[in-house]
């Protein structure tokens, strides 16, 4: 497990030991999400594909897992205040539906303009835990750090960022560990990109199972911050992205994710928003699932030609599937009839 | 296994033995479909549910399964000949794909105005597979049986019925049998209907794997012949139905299935469209599934409070997912802004 060619993890923020106790956290809890595979995806990789799919997880994203692992952590102190969390997407829900299943209040902070649908899901999410509730910033006018910040101050409460936290990024690294575990070795091992939690800890868990795999994220075209960070060697911080995939709207990378990228990432690249429209029709249409487009950047590298991957063994990271109805079926809709 | 209260399975088409015969010829060929659940699910049938998810078997439907069954017990000289089949949905694709598999011919015999998706994929999987071919006829000027049978005579090749036989039944039966032995006994099983082969196959499986078990057919309500033959005593046939669960358009059930699902389902129930839309936007928006209008049919009757199963163990079979994106789109769409 330690071949001379193999990056050293010393000095990053996790390791081996993080993400086995953090699938140890997870067990019985998370849930074991299943691998699916396609012969028309595997047609048009020219190899071996295995999706694990994390929009299969609950809450509908692998961000459960993060949000989990770090709050089964807390010491009692930390329990009886609660954790809080701001977001829109899908961390949001993570913290609420973690802080409900370990008995702690979970405070939100969203913006006022958040889709009805994930401010309704959080808030079902919290029900019937004291102490828990959803706090709506206006997002032209305030900071959601700064509010987020003093709200932990003045509760007592402990902030969970969504990415840039050991404890995060362990237990979203237990995806690439069980895929891994499951399928047995990859060459190639593709994972959406927004902040890096979810790259930095599966190819944390990659390296350790499949020396030698080649890990690669995958950004949308319109935000591929990271991808500048790795050619700048230093974390460069762009403006809001516009594109669809919303859970990868991130400007920068956070300084504990970003360096276990650069140690352990082989290449970032980018897909645009039309490929990634293109593969949440295949999924709907060929696998049968529901994919948010965050959750189909990965694939989208591979099945639209980005990736190479002929005659080799990919995994490939689905890593959820929290879309709007009404969204969804403009987007899969649309691209059928063009 | 025989308690003395357990309807006995003499004189019917199919047995235990057979079920287990067809899971042999299925293993290894098949998906061993997963089960889902979920927590909202649960909540709202006030007990626990298992989706057996057929709508990510390999065609994307259940059809497979008693279509490879009946191919693969084909004599040599029928493998030489090949398979012929009348249908304009998952039964064609899945005796295309099973004779595919099994390197034999196929015929298809589809009406003209066929979505151009299932033709597509239908010759899709005759690709390359030499004297198969899709055939066309005017459904409202030719009889489809008789172009199948005069082909099959013409050509010397085995016409396999989309759902009265014993090999078809038998392979579909196997849905239930995998279910029960990966989650246990259940209380009720609910199983969409059409034409009965699913619902027969699974009502034998599950009668053998949990005595007293309640088994529940689902049929679309404009098409209730099923439920007007239980209470008829004897085979009704219907006028071709009006329903969006296209896969259960038939007319009347088959003498063979009829007679299973006489001695051994315990009542048939319906829903509305309506019901089956709700539920359609249920699977994707709570599960991430695509699940066609006729695959809904099971999970509606549970989920729309058609069937009460307060405490109890239900297994639902999610009988497939091959539905047009435009057609998808509109109905998960429409439902969504109603």
């Amino acid at each position: 497990m330690n071949a001379p060619d193999l990056p050293s993890l010393a000095g990053l923020a996790i390791g081996a030991a993080d993400i086995d106790a953090a699938a140890s956290r997870l067990a019985g809890v998370a849930h074991r999400t299943p691998v699916h595979t396609s012969r028309q995806a595997d047609e048009r990789a020219g190899g071996r594909v295995f999706f694990k799919c994390e929009n299969f997880q609950r809450m509908g994203a692998f961000k459960f897992r993060g949000a989990y692992n770090a709050l089964a952590q807390f010491s009692a102190a930390q329990r009886e205040r609660g954790a809080i969390a701001f977001s829109s997407g899908n961390h949001a829900q993570a913290i609420a539906l973690a802080a409900r299943l370990l008995g702690m209040p979970s405070v939100i902070v969203m913006p006022t303009d958040s889709p009805a649908a994930k401010l309704a899901a959080t808030r079902e999410y919290q029900r019937g835990q004291r102490g828990s509730e959803v706090v709506l910033y206006d997002r032209y006018q305030e900071d959601r750090e700064a509010i987020g910040r003093r709200l932990a101050e003045q509760r007592g409460m402990t902030l969970i960022p969504p990415f840039d936290h050991p404890h995060v990024m362990a237990g979203q690294g237990t995806a690439a560990a069980e895929l891994i575990d499951e399928v047995g070795p990859l060459d190639k091992l593709l994972v959406c990109l927004g902040g890096g939690g979810l790259l930095s800890g599966c190819a944390v868990a990659a390296h350790v199972r499949a020396p030698g795999i080649e890990v690669i994220g995958v950004e949308p075209e319109a935000g591929n911050d990271v991808q500048q960070s790795l050619a700048a060697g230093r974390i460069v911080k762009i403006d809001t992205p516009r594109t669809i995939a919303d859970g990868a709207q991130t400007q920068a990378a956070g300084a504990l994710t970003f360096a276990v990228i650069q140690r352990l990432v082989r290449r970032v690249v980018t897909v645009s928003d039309a490929q990634l429209v293109s593969t949440m029709r295949f999924f709907a249409e060929r696998m049968k699932m529901v994919v948010e487009p965050t959750g189909c950047l990965a694939a989208a590298a591979l099945l639209e030609g980005v990736v190479e991957a002929r005659g080799q063994r990919v995994g490939v990271i689905v890593s959820g599937g929290n879309v709007d109805l009404p969204r969804y079926a403009e987007l899969i809709g649309a691209a059928a009839a063009a």
